[in-house]
C-alpha cells in the first residue's frame, strides 16, 4: 500500500558544528533564529514560524554535519504503522526520547546512514512576553533581526546511491518524487521528494567522493526572492561566505543562496514563490543531462564547490582517522 | 470518519457575468490569464501555473455570480466515497459531463444552494508552441502581461448560515476549519476551510443580506506582495476598480486587493508570504468581536461594501423578479 | 538671479521628544538609525548611507516638534551668497556653531517660523570596527536591523502660509516647486519642493488648526515598497503605532507609511521607485480640489488625524500655557 | 571654470541593429517600451516615464553598435557656453537639426569618437488616448506588458583611453566621476561619471580588444531589484539571451541583469535602490585591481565575454572591411 500522507511534514532537525558559539551567532545574528534553550553542547534554536518547539539543534562535534533529521507523523497510527514497516525491513534502530518538546520518537536510518527520527506528540510552543506575537495565528513575533527565515524548508542528503535512498523515503515513509535527474545510463544522481504541498521536502544528492551519510546542506524558507537579495547584502557586511547565487534552479524553479555557516555546513536561503504542487496525479518531472547541461534557469554555470563540498569535508573525515 | 485527504484541491470554478467581452478582457489583460477555449456562452481561461486544461470558466448571464466551483477527488475511490456519503446525506444532485477537459463530475450542493461539481479524471493540460514555458516543470509560459496571477487560490461565499455550510465542508469533503470568527453569541459569520497545505481554499462569510448562494470574491494568487502593488498600478491605467486595499488581514495573514471585474464579481489579489498550516493537529484560531474591532492587521478599518457587496447584486436580483 | 544649485541637499534636523528614550530606541530598534553620539539631552544618530556626520538630533523638551532643520549649501560660495540674501531680506537669525561634526551654520527662518541651519563645512564620516561597510563607496554597514531606511528623505512642515513659506524657499533658497494643490480659491494649501533631482526635499501643508511653526512629519527613505511592507510588519510586532497606510499618494507617486514615534512626532517611511526630476524645464503640477476628492492614488481615503495631527500637539501647547 | 550643472540629463540615443524588426520587438515585448514613430530606417521608442519625445532610435544598419547619444543642456546659456568651448577645443562637428520633437542639436565627439548630440529645445510629451496616464504628474500610462523599465539609466561605451575620454566628460560637459578603477600602474580602465544625483549616467570601460568607439552596453532603470528577477523569468519564458546575472557590482552597487538584444548591442537593466549622491564635494572612490579582483559584490566571477564582447563585435567589423 502507498503510505501517502503519514509523515506530516520534516520537523526538526540536527546539526553538529566545531564551532558552536559562532554557528549560534550565525543562526541568530543573520538568519534571525531565536536561541529557545540549550543543554551541554545542544542549543535550540526556532524560527519565527515554527509552531513546535525548536526548529534546529545546534550540537558541539569535533566535525561539520548533519545529525538527526525529524519527521513529524500525521498521526498516532501513522507513527506506528510506519514504525512496523520500518521494522519489518531492517531500517529501525529504536525508540528514543524526543528531544525537549517532543514524545517518544523511533530511530531510523537510511540506506546511506542518514539518521532519522519519526515521532507524533509535540508540545505547541507558547511565546513568552518578550517574543509573542501580535496576530494570535502566528507562533511567535516575526524578527526586525537579520533575514528573519519564515522555516525550515528542505533538508538535501549526500548518499552513494539515490536511487535506494528514495526508494527509502517513498516506500517506508511514503514520500513522492516530484523531480528527478536521469543520466543517459539510467543512473538518478539527484531526487526530489515531498511529504506535503510543497514540491520537495528531502534530496538525494550523489556523493561525488563516494562517501555516505554526508550533508549537502538545510534550506530555509524566506517570503520573497528580494528576502534573499537582502540577505546578501547582510551576508556581505556580516562576513557570511557566500558560496553561490543568487539564482534560480531549473529543477523546482527555487530561488536559491548558499552560503556557509561558520561550521562549515552550507546553508540555503530558498524562495519557489508560491508554487505548490497540487495533483494528486503529478507527473514527475526527469532532467536529462543535456537538459542539465544548459547551467541553472537563468543560464548561470554550477561552480565547483557545489558538487564537491559536504559535511562533514574530506579534511574533517581525515582528522577523525 | 474524518475524510482527510479525499479533495486533493480547489480546481476550476464558474463566474456568470453581464458584460461577457469585458470580463474576458479584464481576465486576459489584467490579471494575465489566457483564452485555452470557448464554446457559446462560455469562455475558459487559465493561469499559467494550472496544470489542467482550465482555471476559469466566464459564462454570459443577465447577472453577476458563481456558478459551479469544482474540487478535485484525491483518487477515483476517493471520489466513490465522497459520492456515496453526499447521496447518503441528501445534498447529491447528480452525474454530468465534466467541463472540456475534465472527466466525469459529480454534482451537489451546500446547504445554501452553492453549486459543487467533484471529479477525478483531468487531461494534463500542454502548452502550444506560442505558450511552451522554457522549463518543463512548468504547465505554461509566465506571461509578460498584466498582473501575471500564478493560480486561483480560494473562493469566499456568502451564506445565510456560515456553520451549516462550513460542516458541509468538513463532514462530506473532509475541510478542515484553520480560522474562525466566532462572536458573543456563540454564532459563527466567517470561517475558513482548506484541503490542503494551503491555509484556505474555501470561505463562507454570513451574508448581511440574508440572502443565500451568493459570491463574496474569488482569489487569485501571487507571488509577492509586491506584486500587487504592481497590480494596483495597473489596475489605476486600465480602469480597474478598487474597492480595498492593499492591506493585510489579520485573520490568515492574507496581503490583499480587492478590484471588481466589469460584470461586477468581486476578485481579489492575494498573496500570504510563504506561511503553509503543516501541523496536522492544528489548533483552530477562533477570532472575537473585540479582536475584530482593531481592524485589519495594520490598522485599516473594513469598508461598508465589503460587508455588503456580494454577487448577484440586490440590483440584479430585483431585475430577475 | 534664480539661485538654483546653492542648496546641495536636505542633511540633518532636530527633533523634540519628551520621551527621550523611547524615542532612541524607535529610531533604533524600528527604523534602524544608530546612535552615533550624544551630549546631555541631544542624542544623534545616523541612518546608515549618510555620509555626514548625523542625520537626526533627538532633544529631550517638554514637547513633542521639530527644531532646526539643515541644509548643507552647494560650496561656500553659495552659502555666503545665501546669507547675504536671507540677511538683506530680514530672515536671518545669525552665525553658530555647528552640531558636532558641522562647520560654522547660519540660522535663519521661514515666515512661520521654522528654524533653518544652513552651512558647508562638513566631516565626512568614518565608520569604527564594528560598523565598518564591506563596500568603500558606502558609508557604514548596512544594518540587519528593523525597518533599515537608507536616509532621510524630506520634511513636512506646518505652516500658517504655505505661500509665503515656499516662497522663502524658492526666493531665498533656491528650491523649486514641483507639485502644489490649488483650490478653486487659488490658495495653496499644499506645496512641494526640491533642491535636487528627488522629486521633493521640503513641503509646506497649511496647519489646519491655524498654527505657526509645527511639523507634520519626516520622511525616510527605504529602497523598495516592499520594505514598507516589511516595515508594517515589524511595526505590529513592536507596537509601534500606525496612522494610515500602506497606500500611494497621486501627489509625487510616495508610496508610504506613517507612523508616530513615541514622542508623538509622526515618522513617514517613503518610496517613490526610481523616480526622478531631470528636466530643467519640469513644468509645474497644479491639483485642484476635485482632483484631490478622488482619494489617493488607489483609492483609499484620506483619514482625519492626517489633516489635523502636529507637533507640538493642541495638547502640548495648551501644557505650556 | 568648472562647468558643473551645465548638462541636465542624459537624454535620448541611437542605437544601430542589424535586426531592426525583432530589435523593436525586444524593445517593446521585452523592456515595455512603445513606438512612438518611425522614418524610414529608423523607429522612436520611449519609456513610460520619459517626459520627452522619444528615449531610444533604433537605426536599422549592417551592424550593432551606438550614434548618437543625446544630453539636455541646463539652459539655452548652458548649451552656448558648452558649444564655444567644445569648438575651442577642437570637439566640436556642428549643428544639426535635432531627431523629431527636439530643438537644435551640436554634435561632438569623444576622443574615442562615440558621437554626443547636446541640445536644449525640447518639446514635452503628451500622450495620446490610449496611453494616457491615470496621474497626470506622469507622462505616459504604466505599461502592464514585458519589464516596463522606467527610463534610460547610463551608457557605458567602450574606449582606447578612458583617462581621456573621462577628462572630455568633465572639461568639456561638466561631469563628475565619482567612482573609478585605478590599476598599479595608475592606469585608469574604467570610470564613471555624472551629470546628475544619480551616481553615474556615462561610464567608460577600457577595450579589450584595443578598439575606437564601440558599445559596451546602455542600461534601463527599473524601480526594484524584484523587477529584474522578474525580468529574468520573462527573458527566459520570450528567449533573450542572457549573459550574466542577476547579481550586484561593488561599484557603484547596481543591481544588474545583462542581456543581448537582437541586433547584438549588450543592455542592462539595473537597480541601485534608493542610492543618491548628495554629496556637493563627493570623494571620489578609487577601486584598485586587488580590491577588483574579489569579484562582484556578491562575490561571483566576472564572465569572460563581459570584458570582450562589445558593439560593433569584431564579426561586424571584419564584415565591413
Amino acid at each position: 500500500m502507498a503510505p501517502g500522507h503519514e509523515i506530516a511534514h520534516l520537523a526538526h532537525l540536527q546539526l553538529f558544528t566545531p564551532k558552536l558559539d559562532e554557528s549560534v551567532e550565525f543562526f541568530t545574528d543573520f538568519l534571525g533564529l531565536r536561541v529557545v534553550d540549550s543543554d551541554g553542547p545542544d542549543v535550540y534554536l526556532r524560527t519565527w514560524d515554527d509552531y513546535e518547539h525548536h526548529t534546529i539543534t545546534l550540537s558541539a562535534r569535533k566535525r561539520a554535519g548533519i545529525g538527526r533529521t525529524h519527521l513529524r507523523a500525521a498521526s498516532p497510527e501513522a507513527l506506528r504503522r510506519r514504525v512496523a514497516a520500518l521494522e519489518a525491513a531492517g531500517c529501525g534502530v529504536g525508540w528514543v526520547d524526543g528531544e525537549p518538546g517532543y514524545g517518544p520518537t523511533y530511530v531510523c536510518t537510511d540506506p546511506d546512514g542518514h539518521e532519522f527520527g519519526i515521532y507524533y506528540e509535540s508540545d505547541w510552543f507558547t511565546a513568552g512576553d518578550d517574543t509573542r506575537p501580535a496576530l494570535k495565528n502566528q507562533a511567535e513575533a516575526y524578527p526586525g533581526v537579520g533575514v528573519g527565515v519564515r522555516r525550515l524548508d528542505h533538508v538535501n542528503f549526500l548518499g552513494r546511491s539515490v536511487e535506494e535512498n528514495r526508494d527509502f523515503l517513498v516506500d517506508m515513509l511514503g514520500g513522492q518524487v516530484t523531480e528527478q535527474i536521469v543520466l543517459d545510463d539510467g543512473t538518478v544522481p539527484g531526487s526530489w521528494t515531498t511529504f506535503t504541498n510543497k514540491s520537495y521536502d528531502v534530496v538525494y544528492t550523489r556523493d561525488a567522493l563516494g562517501l555516505s551519510g554526508r550533508l549537502h546542506h538545510i534550506a530555509f524558507a524566506t517570503d520573497t526572492r528580494a528576502d534573499i537579495l537582502r540577505a546578501c547584502d547582510i551576508a556581505l557586511e556580516q562576513g557570511v561566505f557566500i558560496e553561490t547565487g543568487p539564482h534560480k534552479h531549473a529543477i523546482q524553479q527555487t530561488f536559491f543562496l548558499y552560503v556557509y555557516e561558520p561550521g562549515g555546513n552550507r546553508i540555503e536561503l530558498c524562495n519557489a514563490g508560491a508554487r505548490l504542487i497540487l495533483a494528486p496525479d503529478w507527473q514527475r518531472v526527469d532532467w536529462t543531462a543535456a537538459e542539465r547541461a544548459k547551467g541553472q534557469a537563468w543560464g548561470m554555470k554550477t561552480i565547483e564547490s557545489f558538487h564537491t563540498h559536504g559535511t562533514p569535508t574530506v579534511d574533517e573525515l581525515a582528522l577523525e582517522d
